[in-house]
This record gives C-alpha cells, structure tokens and sequence, in this order.
C-alpha cells in the first residue's frame, strides 16, 4: 500500500497512538488503514466413493491439482461462498454438509475452510475458465504429489482418515480438524 | 474507497472483464481491488462457574457488555487472536480451548468465532483502555438486555444450554455452532 484510499495522499507505516502494531497512515488525512487475514472457502465434493478435483487454470500453483476454493466475498456466508466457488471451477452443483476443516496460514495472512458437499448429480464441466481439467478421483488415484496446497492435501489426508476409521464425515455438525500450518523451518 | 492504493488516482467501481461482480478500479493503472469478509475473534473466559465480561469503552455499541473479542491480525492464528484479546479487553490470561461458535454475519462482512478458554488465575483488570468496566458473572447475573451484540447473546446461549444439557463443553474437538445471523427483515 502506497496511497490513502480516502484521499489519494501517501501513506507511511508507523505505530498509531493506542496501537502497539505498525499500520499504514495518510500522511495528510491521518486515516489509519488495516489489513486483515482473508477467507478461503472450498467444498471436497462427492460423488459416491469418488472425489472432484479440478487443475488450477491460473496462479499460483498453475497446474497443479485441488479441492474448488476461493477468496469468500462480501455479504456471503461461508458456506455459500464454498457453493459458489465449486460451482465457478468445477461446474458441478453442491449440497452443502458439515464444516471439515479449518486451517489456519497465518504466515500469508489466510484462513483456509472446507465443508464436506454432495453433488447433486454426476455432471460437471470437464473444464472451466478457472480449471483446465476437472475430474472425479477415487483415494487410490488421488494426485498426492501434484496437489497445490498443503491445505487441500492436510483436508483430504483427514477425510480419508476419517472414512477409514468409520467416523460418519456426512453428517452435519462433526467435529471440524482446526489445524495451524506454519511454514517449515529447517 | 476513493482512490487507488497503488498509485494514488481515482478509483470506479465497476465488473471487471472475467468477473460477475462490481469491484474498485483504478482508472489510470487498472489495478482491481477486492474487499473481503473480517475475522473476528474472542473467547468465553471461564472462572469456576463464572464468565468474565466487559463493558466496552469506544464505538459501536459503547457502553453495552460483551465477551472480549476483536480483529484477526495478520500472521497469526485465530486463536492467538483471541487470548490477544482477552488480555487487551479483561487484563485475563487465559488457556485457550475448544472453537466453541462460528457465525456469520455477511451483511456487515464478518465472522465471528469465539473459544472456550480457562482464565490462568482469578486475576483481571477492574477497567482496561478498551473496556470501562470487567466482571465476573453467574448465569443468572448475566446482563442480557445489555449486550453488545447477538453474536455474544447467542453464543452464551448456546453456552449455557450445552452447561445445563451435561455437554463436555471443556474439551477440545467439540462440535462448533455455525450459525448464519442475518438482519431481521420484518
């Protein structure tokens, strides 16, 4: 940030008074401005045994495969966020279940969500604008080493856990896995 | 938003080519700005049967009680969040426990989620610079009319009936309320 967004002067970054965190301030308004940790909200859509997966269309990790998520917007809930980006990159229509899970990446200033989903029929788009490829995996056939975050691949190692152990992942109200992923330091 | 972050010209709003929403623009550089859902969060301070409270000292809602809650920073956790501010609002430390409720409230962009957490000792500040007044309270004490918020009436309630059904609301891996809270319409 280098300009007010009330008044189109410069911006520095110090400690406000009251404050004990380096903000950016207008140097001739004096509005103080705050950045916050963004949501990511997804869905791991099902499909019988099988998962929906779709292939990064655009970056960062072009190429690389996920669950449908997406940056939730304004005056949406996070479970309509996570309908709406399954349905913006995968083209399949979701019924939504349970909170799986939330992680935390404080290291990049996001909160990742995902929500268990059925889909509503087999049909979705082999491509869309956001997805080169999008296609149904069974746990064998799963991508491990092409996934683009560790976020999909920590969500999708706790549902097949979970399926293996019997625990009952399609009805509401489960226990969510609240993690915190931290980068590694060797 | 006025004016351009990254080079200081005006801004309209507008749906960019490639998206199905009205977004800022900036007229000279072209930079598109996204504005996103806040995080807030806070905590249930528990003292025996006891929650603590405070009164708050600034907008919105000055005057009113309310659990110790505010913004997620950047870089880190939700739950690093809350302890933050339970010790800015009460002047309590405490140990954080299970999420206890997650709830949306997309009409004024924000989540809320607050934590069971176990104050370290009885100790807490009578007054802080954010809270003109701390307390402890018994359900029965609880100042309901006078609540900041319904996202803290309704996360008490929830508290209260879990308490009062036997539920181990203590222990962490419990089931979260998620809750959508809209305007009432009448």
């Amino acid at each position: 940030m280098k300009f007010c967004t009330t008044c189109g002067n410069a911006v520095h970054v110090a400690i406000p008074e009251d404050d004990n965190r380096e903000r950016h301030i207008c140097i001739a308004c004096g509005e103080i401005h705050y950045h916050n940790p963004k949501n990511v909200v997804g869905t791991i859509p099902l499909w019988g045994e099988q998962i929906l997966l779709c292939r990064r269309a655009i970056e960062p990790r072009k190429n690389y495969w996920t669950l449908p998520a997406g940056f939730l917007e304004l005056h949406e809930t996070s479970a309509e966020g996570a309908v709406r980006e399954t349905l913006e990159e995968t083209g399949a229509n979701v019924k939504i279940g349970a909170l799986f899970t939330i992680l935390n990446v404080p290291h990049i200033g996001q909160i990742h969500w995902f929500y268990i989903a059925q889909m509503s029929s087999s049909d979705f788009s082999p491509f869309t604008s956001e997805s080169t490829e999008v296609a149904l995996f069974d746990e064998a056939t799963i991508p491990w080493d092409d996934l683009a975050f560790l976020t999909v691949k920590t969500t999708l190692k706790h549902f097949f856990a979970d399926r293996t152990a019997g625990k009952d992942i399609l009805q509401p109200g489960l226990i969510p896995h609240l993690t915190d992923l931290r980068p590694v330091v060797s």
